[in-house]
Parts: C-alpha cells; structure tokens; sequence
C-alpha cells in the first residue's frame, strides 16, 4: 500500500474533525477509498467518513487492509506537515507501524505504531428525513453559538422556508432564523413545524467539519437523529447522526 | 420603548468598560438617552455613563423607564453581536425582559430576563480641578502600563507644560514624561508640581475606555479624586471619577 | 557608561534567549563589547553572548566594569521596549543601579536594582569538532520540533552530504534529512556517519536563537558536546555548549 497526497490538507483537517468525537478507530483501506464508522464513546454520535482515491495523486492499495489507530498520536504528526509538503502513506505490515514521509526541502519520516483494537463493525442505521436544509456551514455554525450564550442544547424547527434555530433557560432565551435564499435551501412538509433537540456540546464538536466545506446539510425529523453532511466533491465524504434529546433532558 | 443602533460596536464597547467596574447596574432611559451611575463595590471608583438618542436611527422612548441588568448575562449576548448587524433593542414589561433583535443575513433574536435591584441614587460629586491633561488614549495607557512594571500605584505630576506618570519599588523606579505638544495640551498652574497618586490596577479599567475613543482628558488635583473623560462627539460620554491614594497607601 | 542603541530589539532578542538558560547573571563590560559567560544551573549547557560597541550608536565606557543583573526583572523592563525608542543605558554606581531610558514621543525612564552576586569565572572549553553544519536556523528548529512529537531526545547523525535529526521511542520513531545545498553546507569527514544524542528540552531553548539571525552553526562530534553559533555581524555573537546524553540517558 502506497499513498500519496499533494494537499495534506485535506487529511489532516479530517482526522482532526473526527478525533472531536473518537480517539481509537479502524480506517478500512480499499482500492476506491478509506473509510471509517465510529461511534463516540456515550453512543450519542456516529461519524461515517470516506476519503475517495481520486482526493490521492497515487493510490495503490494491492489487497484492502483494516488498520487501527489512536488518532491522538496521528495528529501529533499531522499537526507536523506543512501546507507545501507532499504526504505519502505507507503501510509496513511486518513492524507493524504506518510511515509517513512528508517531502519538501527536508525529506521528514515518521513511523507511526499501530494498536490493537476489536472491530465493532458499526451498522450505519438507515432512517428516512422529511426535513433537509442546505445551508454555508458558517450560519449554522453562528447560530448554534448564539444559542450556546443561553442553554446547552438546541431544538432545530424547520416550516415552510423557515428554519429556526431556538434554545430556552430559566430566564433568558434565544432563536435564530435562517429564510430559505440562494445560500439555504429549505425542504419541509411545512403544513406544521417540525422540531427536535440536539446537544449544543455535540453539534459544537460536529460542526468543526466546516474547516472541510463551507456547505453542510442537514436532515432531521420530530425527537428523531439528526443527520450533518460535508461533501468535498470527488474527495471526501464526511457524514455525523446525532442522537436527539427526548422531553425531559 | 423601541430603539435602533445601526453601529451596535459602541454599545458592545461601552458595556465591555463599564462591565470592569460594576456587574448589576441600572440604566435609566428617556426621551433623550440612556444614563447610568454606578459605584464599583470597594467604592474606589465611581462610572457615569451616557449614550445619546442620536447615536441611534431609530429612538423611540414613550415614558422615562429605569431598566436593572446584569452586565455578565448582558455581555454574554453582545458577544455574539457582529458588525455588520442592525440591533433593535426592546423592552417587554409584561415579561421583565429585553428583547434585542439583530439583523443581518439572518433575525436572531435574545430576550434577557431583568433583575430586581435596589435604586441607589449616586450622586455625581461636584469636583474642581487645577489641572487638565488632553492627550492620546494610547499614550497615557502605555504611561500606565510601563508603570505597572514597578509598582501598583501610580503618582501623576502636573507641572507647566510638563506631565509625568511615576511609580516606585522598594528597589525599582519607573518615570514617563509627556511634554506638552499638538496632541498633549496641558493646563496646570505650574508655579510647583501638583501630584496624587492612584491605583494601577483601576487606572487599567478605566482605560479600557480607549475603545471608544483616541482621545482622552485627565483632571486632577493634590491628593484629590482624578476625573477621566471619553467623549464621542454627539453619541457616548463616558466618564469615571477615581479616589487618590493617600500618603501611607 | 553611557550606552545608546537605536535598534533595541537586538537587546531585547538577546536578553530573551539567554534567559531561557539562566536567570541571575553578570555581564562584563569594557571599551570593546559586553560580555556574557554562563552555566544553567543544572550544568548542561553553557551560554557565551557578546554585544560589541560596534552594535551601539554611541558607546562610552570609562572603565570596565562587572553589573549583576537579575534578568526576569530585567525583561519585564525590556518587555516595555518599543520598536521606535531609542534605548539609552547608564551605570549609576552610587545607588548601585541600571538607569534605561527610552525616548521616543514620550522620555520614559526606568531604574533597574542590581544585585549582589559571587562571580564564578565560568572557562570556556576547548573542543574540536569534525563536523560543522551551516543551515537556515528554521530548517533545523522544525528538525527539532519534528523529533519532539516521538521523544525527548534527538540524534544528530552527520554523513558525507547528508545531515539527520533522529528520535525514537517505544513504538514511534522519526527522521528528516537535509541535503546540502545553497542554504545547508555539511562539513563532515564522512567515512562513517558521526552520531550524537542531545536534550530536545534543551534545543528548544537555545533555538530560541532564530530570533536573531536566520543562518545558525552546528558543530558536534560522537558522543560530544554540541556547539550552537548565532552571528548578527558587527553586532552580536551568541554561543552555545550543549552536554551530550550519553547511552543510558
């Protein structure tokens, strides 16, 4: 297996996103692409991300192989490679390990160990959304913040070419209102108001994707999951279902 | 009570001073601005604030309305407050609360609960000052912080056409002086030296004024309370009234 | 003594770096330079600095003298140092301190305490390296920071036109390379790679050095002290001694 990508870029934004919810995960490497599903530790999140061979300038990958890594370790060494350096990925089973060579002025190696780690295969659960916004990552991004100053979780409402972002204290509360224009696309049955809550602490951690695209969908339904999307076309695929919060949380 | 403010920064700056001093304030409104006179709790300094309705596009006061806030809660919200908005600021009387709406690709919208408090009336001391100091905010700020260096407390001395800043350690000594010049005027009897002394670390908050705007006046006398004054012409007048330190502080 | 400087920063820069290996020092002062010789207190490396007259605009210097100074206290003064000052210091013997003057719009003028210390002649040694490396200072501080993501300790191994940074540890292990080229010269006698360990704890600190001149010179041998040379010409010469680690460290 060999590797090789002229925007590092990319990678290292990916695995910093996903390290906001998962620390020990198993990439599944295959001809087409490298693909991993985790869920975090409270079970409250699942992250689905797939990086396509067309993101790599070489990508050869003779049979699929599973590898496990602590993605704590592996950003020590991300948080290394410079904006002008070719990264290409070696996998040297005997040892063990993962070899990163970063190559610009300097030739700079890095082996990386593997650990050992059960493969709970995660089903990706299949659910059906009424509700889909399109929307600049940064929007949703600033409306969660604002509803961070008053509660710590959120309740998405879509209508008719309305969707509202709203959040309640004891005291104080807060709502934002996105209208559907050429930035937010706003699909919803619309004859009432679907709404459901979500963890302000997730969606914070969630919506560090925006660093990959600044689209982003989303997909819910009345207390059901919600589904965040970040698309890099031809490159990455980056997709989160967050458990909603239930009436009295 | 309906008011508009099209450049919501000088707002957000004026609570940001004000905040360094007081945390639970009253501000009273009328047909012509809004006043607030507060006390820091060690009664070492004293805040009097004023925003007139012309720094606002829309300013709508039926009856004059005594408003208690909490300046922690109140800042949080402006935090999220960003230049470009339009902030409408209302008030709910039903509810106890502030309704503040901002504007700009999306309507967000924040209603903070009041508080109740008790209306201290402060009265404004009437004061006369031998000496004035007008000069550049930055300048007497960065007189203060070379100051902080050495000591926590900070003697200024007004002589003709001279005004120095000094401070003293045990072992260290520290001393600006600032000569009279097109941004510096000074006004001081000049036949000897006049000083007092004042905390460094009060001075520090006071500045915090500098944000609103570049230029500053400074009054003061023997052993006397000091008066600081920022002024933005026809929109805030900010001005503290500090105590001296005495001979064996 | 009278000293002026009207390019501070190179003061500030120096006074900076040095501090990071010792904090109570006596810089020696005579018609030709200021002089620094020093040991951090854990005897692992030792720090030479000299300013020379040459640095300085004006330069009056009746006699030589030794001055102890306390080099926190003494950055915190520096710290105050602005681009534009013109920087003026004096010796004023009686009351045993270190008169700074800063001009610029304002006068601003510091007194700094010296203090009381046993001067310890520190010798510096004699040694002989074979290799000699001349780099850009930030190819070989990213060097650095690389091996510090693996281990707290580096190799640098020198081969006929090749230079390398190594570290290991347990499981992860790292390595750049550099070339010669215009920026990297690499003396070495190149029979056989020449191989030293040293404390990336330390490097970091006398990398600090970068900050003065972007060319720096390594000089080392097996299992041998590190030499470390930053040169601003004319102006100043920065030096370090660095202890080997040897096999079981």
């Amino acid at each position: 297996m060999k590797l090789t990508l002229e925007e590092p870029r990319i990678l290292v934004d990916s695995v910093n996103v996903v390290s906001e919810l998962v620390n020990d995960v198993i990439f599944k490497i295959d001809k087409n692409q490298i693909k991993l599903v985790a869920m975090d530790p409270a079970n409250v999140a699942m992250v689905h991300f797939t990086l396509l061979s067309s993101a790599f300038t070489a990508y050869q990958v003779d049979k699929p192989v599973s590898i496990a890594i602590n993605l704590d370790a592996f950003k020590t060494i991300l948080r290394r490679v410079k904006p002008s350096d070719v990264l290409t990925i070696e996998l040297d089973e005997e040892k063990h390990r993962l070899r990163l060579q970063l190559k610009s002025e300097a030739t700079r190696t890095f082996n990386l160990a593997l650990i050992d780690m059960e493969d709970k295969e995660h089903k990706i659960p299949e659910l059906t959304f009424p509700v889909k916004i399109e929307t600049l990552s940064y929007r949703f991004d600033e409306a969660v913040q604002d509803m961070d100053v008053v509660s710590e979780s959120v309740a998405l409402v879509a209508m008719k070419d309305t969707f509202c972002v709203e959040a309640e204290s004891n005291l104080n509360d807060a709502r934002t209102e996105l209208h559907a224009d050429e930035e937010t696309i706003i699909k919803s049955p619309g004859k009432e108001p679907i709404k459901a809550k979500y963890s302000i602490e997730y969606l914070k951690k969630i919506l560090k994707g925006a660093k990959l695209s600044n689209k982003m969908t989303l997909q819910f339904n009345k207390d059901y999951p919600l589904k965040v999307d970040y698309l890099v076309k031809d490159k990455v695929q980056l997709t989160f279902i967050l458990a909603p919060r239930v009436a009295n949380d």
